[in-house]
């Protein structure tokens, strides 16, 4: 593995690596994949007594590059590079980062559009349903691989943060801490619907063909488009495209326009009058719409935002406690922090505060930090002060722990349960 | 015309009519449209005085099919038929209510699929761009030709009330009441945003043939499908989608829920196992988006959505006041209720009171009501006991204006304005 001795503060170089599986993965659906490949990365070194690892799970569309750049590549940082690194509120001179990509992603480990073992053929939509419970499963046995028993830490936001909250109930041992940011206990019926929408729109693509695009040497891009711009919508608030977009026009001068990116503003995009068209682009946030569907839908692979969409719809941790959060977490052993954002209409403060009351009705170890911020879903990535404060304290303490030699497992769970932001 | 002599509550029979227009009507974008037709029918008579017109505007999919069944068809209730009609809110003994279907539309107007009178060729996506103020001058003529100088009141919700709006600016001499219910002065960025998605899925949907489908014998019904879906998530609250399919899954019986309908429960749906699948339905809130989106592609004209969704996205009679609304209202004359509904998040409260203010800075005379709702922006075409009381009581006004021969239009607007419900 990598491990970087670097100077504090000095660029992170990342390399991506592979870890290869033989035996078989049974999976929650019955199914099960052999033969297989883990996409990961990892930054800072592993400690002697193998006990300040951090997993970082990764959303819909992210990848197991979280931190740093790739040699020479200056402008390939990290989804969350500005969350992880040496000095950063995870700082991978404490730390031993590990990144990795799921099972049926489309950036390094094995999904649809690998080979399948068994037919020699292409996955396509053959590919097994994959679940967030089956991707912490694969994720333990890549951590059994490093040698890593203990987890200081699993973090994730979003689906991620859906990985790191199932960490602590299928494999209660294995963590000590687990922050979860602006995420759910599962999907509430809009969400689901809103993946519906970009499912079907990708699914009816003609190009589609029935998830078997690949050999037809074509991509739906139609309906990748759709569902981008679908997700963009839903990730961003009210607010926020108001004040980024507005009513504003796309300027007169289209074709400088054409490359429109958030938060460009114009000089005639106010004044001009109408165009009066249908089909072209008269808004600026359809212009922005537009180009983040175009970007998408050349590198990401169709069966993957099926898979994917479906893992966030069927989590569930308490569907089998007939609806009792409380009950499905009693299970967990962890620490917790929660970190929500106060115009995230996706995974609202109001799912998070429910999962703190499950957690507090266990009388679990919880801090929770409901971040008032006006970027939607969105602000989980970007660099709130105060959420970024919130996480460089918890993770300050988890260090703390690390050094005062009180970093094993309490098997007692902590009676003195506080929420409140950590910082 | 038609008039209904009928006794109080006995069924309202709708017969729907049609007013050929030769000559040339100029629109707003610098086009223009002759030799058109408008659908349009009415309930109740006509006063002898002519002072007693309802005009009711409709939104994206609606029709002049406001009220009223048509003969020997009981199941072909107009679209707010619960509120217009014998001893209904907006009472057919009293008022002579009028519904028209807009230009461009597909349920009986001149529209896309109708033959442009200089190329002899159907219009297709060559169907000018309509606005909501062009609607407003085309109902305009056709109150002219029926002999109507003042309405009583012009009443319409969401894409209706904007025309209801846009007639105090455009005619303020021939409104006495504005009744704008579910609105908004204009669209918000999310708002344009969605309707965009829904363009998008229409317009790149390879039946759609640049708009001109007709002449190859197909349909873009996959755009339509995904344009109905987008829709229905925001016509509906979170809330209320979590009531009536939250997590439900889809009965094991599969055929039967084929059909399902909002609210339809099922007794297995919660309990069984998870299917597994990426393409097929395995929540209800997915059966029924398809359910609606499939039904919609059937009877929807596809150029009509992305003319009905262009003129939502540029009305905005603030723009040339350089967004300054109370400049822009100081030409209205009429007298106004606004309705809003507290979980609307398409055309939220907040949009209305900007109305209300932008009113009251004018010193007009305003009702407002904000109704505790739990249906969503859909709420304005339901039973909710409150919204009925507050439309009754409103209209109970007007109709005692008219009794009481005080129903010329005041020149001078009402000094005291006054917030508050009707009811």
């Amino acid at each position: 593995m990598t491990l970087n001795a670097k100077p504090k503060h000095a660029p992170l170089i990342a390399t991506s690596q592979a870890m290869h599986f033989a035996q078989v993965l049974p999976l929650q659906s019955g199914a099960s994949l052999r033969d297989y490949t883990l996409a990961f990365e990892t930054y800072g070194s592993l400690n002697a007594d193998r006990s300040n690892a951090v997993l970082v799970c990764h959303a819909l569309n992210a990848s197991h590059h979280v931190a740093g750049v790739y040699e020479g590549q200056a402008k390939s940082e990290g989804w969350w590079d500005n969350m992880i690194g040496p000095g950063k509120p995870v700082d991978t001179n404490h730390f031993f980062v590990i990144g990795v990509n799921n099972l049926g992603s489309c950036f390094g480990s094995t999904g649809p559009m690998h080979t399948n073992p068994d037919t020699g053929k292409v996955y396509g939509a053959d590919f097994p349903v994959v679940t967030v419970e089956d991707w912490v499963n694969a994720q333990a046995l890549l951590l059994d691989r490093l040698g890593i028993q203990q987890l200081a830490a699993v973090l994730g936001g979003s689906l991620g943060g859906m990985q790191a909250l199932s960490w602590t109930l299928q494999h209660p041992e294995r963590v000590r801490h687990a922050v979860v940011v602006a995420s759910a206990p599962n999907l509430t019926a809009e969400n689901i619907a809103f993946n519906e929408v970009a499912r079907r729109a990708i699914v009816t693509d003609p190009d589609f063909h029935g998830g078997h695009f690949y050999q037809h040497g074509v991509v739906p891009q139609r309906g990748l488009r759709i569902a981008r711009m679908v997700g963009h919508i839903t990730y961003l608030s009210d607010d926020v495209m108001n004040e980024k977009f507005g009513r504003k026009l796309r300027p007169a001068s289209v074709a400088q326009a054409a490359g429109l990116a958030l938060g460009v503003s114009t000089s005639d995009g106010d004044t001009r009058d109408y165009l009066y068209t249908t089909q072209d682009v008269e808004f600026q946030i359809e212009s922005y719409l537009r180009y983040q569907g175009d970007k998408f839908s050349e590198y990401f692979d169709a069966n993957t935002y099926l898979l994917i969409t479906r893992a966030l719809d069927y989590f569930d941790p308490a569907r089998t406690y007939g609806g009792n959060l409380s009950a499905a977490f009693a299970r967990t052993a962890a620490k917790f922090l929660l970190v929500s954002f106060t115009t995230d209409w996706r995974f609202s403060p109001e799912r998070s505060r429910e999962m703190v009351q499950a957690l507090l009705d266990n009388q679990r170890d919880v801090s929770y930090a409901e971040i008032d911020a006006p970027h939607g879903h969105d602000a989980f990535l970007l660099d709130d002060a105060r959420y970024m404060n919130v996480m460089r304290a918890y993770f300050a303490r988890i260090s703390s722990e690390l050094t005062s030699g009180n970093a094993s497992h309490s098997a007692q769970p902590a009676l003195a349960a506080h929420t409140g932001g950590a910082a």
